[in-house]
């Protein structure tokens, strides 16, 4: 069993041959150092790279698991893998906690004013008078009800938050107060002081939030991003947020990354922009790996896994 | 019995009044606006403005009980209030919720380094690679286990933090991992990544934090005081963020207010200031009111109080 992984994992790769020591582990910094006979003879792949396309595939006739670091597989050429039965996982759950931590930095950085705070510590202001607003009592709602919403629902709901979330048939879900389904926003959307995007991408997801989506909003309501970015057009954010049909948006995922200067989501005053980072996160890479270990370990016996499988139909 | 606001009250008077047709309300705007022959009278007083000193009680012969609706009382003439048996109450809980928010919304903004984010965006950066630290498995330690850190560190517990927690006798107290006597922090503070004052004002906490604190802390740690200026001196705070004994500081108050423009905490890099604001919360007077009414209640059959009384002798 040869399992080839196209990122160096740190600590984890002696730690991987020592559980493993029948399986043959190949680490390479850059998918360009990949040898074509041992992309060839390779039975598993580790990656979140671009480079895994379908030509990739093709080249690698004897791959029969990719464990995907990441959580949004979008990039690869699902129906190829569907094709050659080859078995995906990905890093659901992996970053649930970074981007929950991301998720309250933003909210908290709107509702708290941060930049005024900034602003009137450089101008030597004491401004005694302030009130920040308070997400006490708020209504936060989730576009999606997965592992990563499901976590920042829970730290919502000890802020004292009202939690919705919607999914495809509106079923219930630990953390979330209300569930509804997603085609039955528009009556929920103007319950919330806070809209958050977490879908993955899938052909229902893209171009999911049209502009009518914002008109449902709130006038104060605030617009945060962190699933994908085709979601919704840059054309329609940029309506949106010039019109002020919601007060301000936090984005971390676009249409077309990476984001380039010219953007014109750059010239607006009322939006945050980072740049795909909140899932970033320095234990990541152990966290995935111990995710794969727990696959490798049925994987070498059955030809099965137990752990964050990708339904290729459903595309997550 | 003669209730006055030295403040007005928005619709909690009317309902005030409602509920205790039998009591007398005067709501004034500003203290000056207090008739003398009003203050001579009063029974009972809803303040939590400075100009409530010595010479103010004196003039209040009459004066039974100080529904304090701040939660420090220190600027309070406390022997004078004990020598004429005036009861105290103060606004403890009240505050718990919005300055909760502030220290994660302080907490957040360092560790995911939201001015760079902000910088990035000004220069149409897209910094991909940029991790931010995250809050899961550090510690925070909390100087003081009242109201406000438990519930802080009831948020904390959810990102997944350690939370210590320091008191007088180092008794238990929930939603702390651990508990410690102040007297033992030079051994504990050198675990805490984040180290939160919330102590009140009292003259064991004054001038408490010395150099040899911060020299006890972790380099990379972070201080932030939300309780009282008055635990450490500015001198203190300038020379250990200076010689970087700790990585940085929020500071939202001081050991004089307001802060003045030419205070040397103004050109240090590695401090965030705010105006003593962590407090204000526009539902506050709603809340402090609350707590008023249930007093009050108990208050006109048996002249004594249930709730947030002050214990004039520890001064908390």
């Amino acid at each position: 069993m040869l399992v080839v992984s196209l990122m160096r994992l740190g600590d984890e790769e002696l730690a991987l041959r020592e559980q493993f020591p029948d399986v043959t582990f190949q680490f390479y910094k850059y998918p360009g150092e990949l040898p074509l006979e041992i992309q060839k003879e390779m039975d598993v792949l580790i990656s979140y790279h671009g480079a895994v396309d379908g030509a990739f595939i093709d080249a690698a006739p004897n791959l029969k698991w990719i464990a995907w670091y990441a959580t949004g597989i979008n990039s690869l050429p699902l129906k190829k893998l569907q094709e050659r039965n080859i078995l995906l996982t990905n890093g659901k759950g992996v970053h649930a906690q970074q981007l929950s931590e991301w998720l309250f930095a933003f909210i908290l950085d709107d509702y708290k004013q941060l930049k005024t705070a900034y602003s009137e510590q450089k101008q030597k202001i004491y401004n005694h008078k302030r009130i920040g607003n308070t997400l006490e009592d708020t209504t936060i709602l989730f576009l999606g009800t997965g592992v990563i919403p499901q976590r920042a629902a829970q730290i919502a709901k000890v802020f004292g938050m009202k939690t919705i979330g919607l999914n495809t048939s509106g079923h219930s879900v630990e953390n979330f107060d209300e569930t509804y389904a997603i085609d039955e926003r528009k009556t929920v959307l103007k319950q919330a002081d806070i809209v958050v995007n977490v879908l993955p991408e899938t052909k229902y997801t893209q171009g999911l939030l049209e502009v009518t989506d914002f008109e449902a909003m709130k006038d104060d309501a605030l617009f945060i991003n962190l699933g994908r970015g085709s979601v919704v057009s840059t054309e329609t954010l940029v309506h949106v947020l010039e019109k002020k049909y919601i007060r301000a948006a936090y984005l971390d995922v676009f249409e077309e990354e990476p984001l380039k200067p010219d953007s014109p989501l750059y010239t607006l005053d009322n939006v945050v922009l980072t740049s795909h980072i909140t899932g970033n996160g320095a234990s990541n890479k152990i966290k995935a790996t111990n995710i794969f270990k727990r696959n490798l370990s049925v994987f070498l016996n059955e030809t099965k896994l137990i752990e964050n499988e990708v339904d290729l139909n459903k595309g997550y």
